[in-house]
């Protein structure tokens, strides 16, 4: 079907987005990944954008979401905390309940839509 | 307080965007203002941009939201049509909803944001 409905949820700090639906791939990507780079680099992000976005949720939250391991920014491994996967999973589970809450009443609209 | 959250809907006809945030807002400003770059301008957006966004309305729904009167595409008035009326309310109808659904849970993020 060529019509869709997307809903993007974001927390802002500020000015700042906290947490987003990019930064929420981040982080499932950092889990599949195990690393920052290899984590952007498959959601085709440069090395520094996806750097930006971690320390932009490290420092706009009350504790670390990830955490690199020794070998330093470049060559180490990288780890979602246990308060980032719970942030996770609350973004995740709002994400869902504002999509089911929505669910019964798209239609009004999408059959409304050339296709 | 610092933090907070945003819900953007858009409905999509593939890439194109049918209606999302700032096309409902432009909407309510031709409601208003009774002109496409009145409303536009009060948007601060370009004469052609206001007009783009009312022509990707018009023909990815099956009939128009929005149609000007004598005068012309530049001197003319613009009125949303009945048709786009229930579009737009049936847009902010489902914003709500999905505002409203989460409204309970956004805590267990916000409440984690620095502040």
């Amino acid at each position: 079907m060529a019509e869709s409905v997307s809903i993007k949820i974001r927390f802002h700090n500020n000015d700042i987005v906290a947490i987003g639906p990019g930064k929420a791939d981040l982080l499932d990507a950092i889990i599949t990944h195990g690393s920052i780079t290899a984590a952007g680099r498959s959601m085709g992000m440069s090395y520094k954008r996806s750097w930006d976005l971690v320390n932009a949720m490290n420092t706009n939250f009350k504790k670390p979401l990830v955490t690199t391991s020794r070998g330093g920014t470049h060559g180490g491994g990288a780890r979602v905390t246990a308060f980032g996967q719970s942030i996770l999973e609350h973004y995740r589970h709002i994400e869902s309940k504002a999509k089911a809450s929505i669910e019964k009443d798209v239609a009004a609209i999408t059959d409304l839509i050339n296709s």
